[in-house]
């Protein structure tokens, strides 16, 4: 059995506390500790909460799960020994957590959401530690939630982070680019969500190096000035140019 | 009982001519029309085929499905009377087709791929025609292959079109970025799937506006800054400024 304090009540820290409830057999969330009283709120009939970091349980473990401009002044704060504290962060190093002897990350790469429930068990569980045997601590936790546990460093997952920022937001972006266009020109932005989803599924099989089609690839320079004009925004052309650029600019290297 | 001629041996060709190939009751493929004699060979052992224009049988429908440059030329070159002729092109105007009498466009919104079946039931079909009767006949044919047929006019698929570039191409070039980053820091690409599954899933239940995390749209721009330092192409430097510029300005109007 594994003992877990939550640090946080935001939606990472919601969804871990969720996950971690639903396997009573091998965890026991002692404690969720956080500022926000509103937020703290939903855990409340659950579990034992606190608003103040004096009164932390002495659990197996002690999760981070906070804005990471805040990881490091709450970690300062802790008074708790022989606890190993972790932080859920993609872009901040475990040694923001230094203070403290018994230090690691556990870092779920996903994207959560209020009120959207995602299965953990494939999402993959980036974890690190200080000292080697908190690793096979972070392992066992890991696996009780999760199919795929990776032990990366810091500068890896914040190389991870990085290509996240690309896969999520910047994908995210351009499809809100997408859904102005339908808008203003009165078509069903609906319409495109199964192209949405084939341009995914085909990035199972094939690099996204190898499943780029369009205007830009072909270097057809008449498709893709009238479509910059057909574009009203002007920071909507110039994705679509800078984009088009750089796909432009990767085939030309090929040839 | 349709009768089909295919002109083109392309993707969209090869996808569609077995989709309409796997409804014997209902369809029937007369012929497919092809100049690349290679991509011919495709066809040519379960219908008969022929490289020469001239050549085309009475269908009920000819469907072009060949480069949108090619469609204007070879419309030029057809010579038969009291066919339905339409093309399968995402931003080419009907009116190309201008030449003969009953005109045109049976758009199925989706990317197609070599050796990548996809099911044609959720593919939306657009169609448009000169004469009202021809969309009964256009409505007939996407309503077996499809649950989605949508009459629109070529003005709208233009537009569906250019979104399209960004949802489909746009979206594989910024995952292409992703790949790059993985691989110039040796994590693996592959563990960004599920976020880029749910990046998509979430696009089911929430506009893209309101689905938007992550640093731009925290205007953290200590996040950006460094994370813009972390990548080593100019190029891919250039979008994340550009797309995170733009976030930053999406969300900023609405403050």
């Amino acid at each position: 059995m594994l003992s877990i304090s939550i640090i946080g009540t935001g939606n990472v820290a919601q969804h871990l506390f969720d996950e971690l409830m639903s396997y009573p057999k091998s965890i026991k969330v002692d404690q969720v500790i956080g500022r926000n009283l509103k937020s703290l709120s939903y855990f409340k009939d659950k579990v034992e909460t606190s608003s103040d970091y004096n009164n932390i349980s002495h659990s197996d473990i002690c999760i981070i799960a906070i804005n990471d401009d805040a990881i490091s002044s709450v970690s300062q704060q802790l008074k708790i020994n022989n606890c190993l504290i972790v932080h859920t962060s993609g872009s901040k190093a475990m040694t923001l957590l230094d203070k403290h002897k018994r230090i690691g990350v556990f870092y779920p790469l996903q994207t959560f959401s209020k009120n959207r429930k995602v299965s953990f068990k494939t999402i993959p569980i980036c974890i690190e530690s200080a000292q080697e045997a908190d690793l096979f601590v972070l392992q066992k936790l890991g696996k009780i939630i999760s199919n795929k546990v990776v032990t990366i460093t810091s500068k890896e997952r914040k190389s991870l982070h990085l290509a996240a920022v690309f896969v999520n937001n910047f994908t995210n972006h351009v499809n809100h680019i997408a859904h102005e266009v339908c808008l203003e020109n009165k078509v069903s932005y609906k319409l495109l969500h199964p192209l949405l989803l084939e341009t995914i599924h085909k990035l199972e099989e094939l690099s996204p190096l190898d499943a780029q089609t369009g205007p830009a690839k072909r270097d057809d320079q008449r498709t893709i000035e009238a479509q910059k004009n057909m574009l009203t925004k002007a920071s909507h052309k110039k994705i679509y140019h800078t984009l088009s650029q750089s796909i432009k600019e990767t085939y030309g290297e090929e040839l």
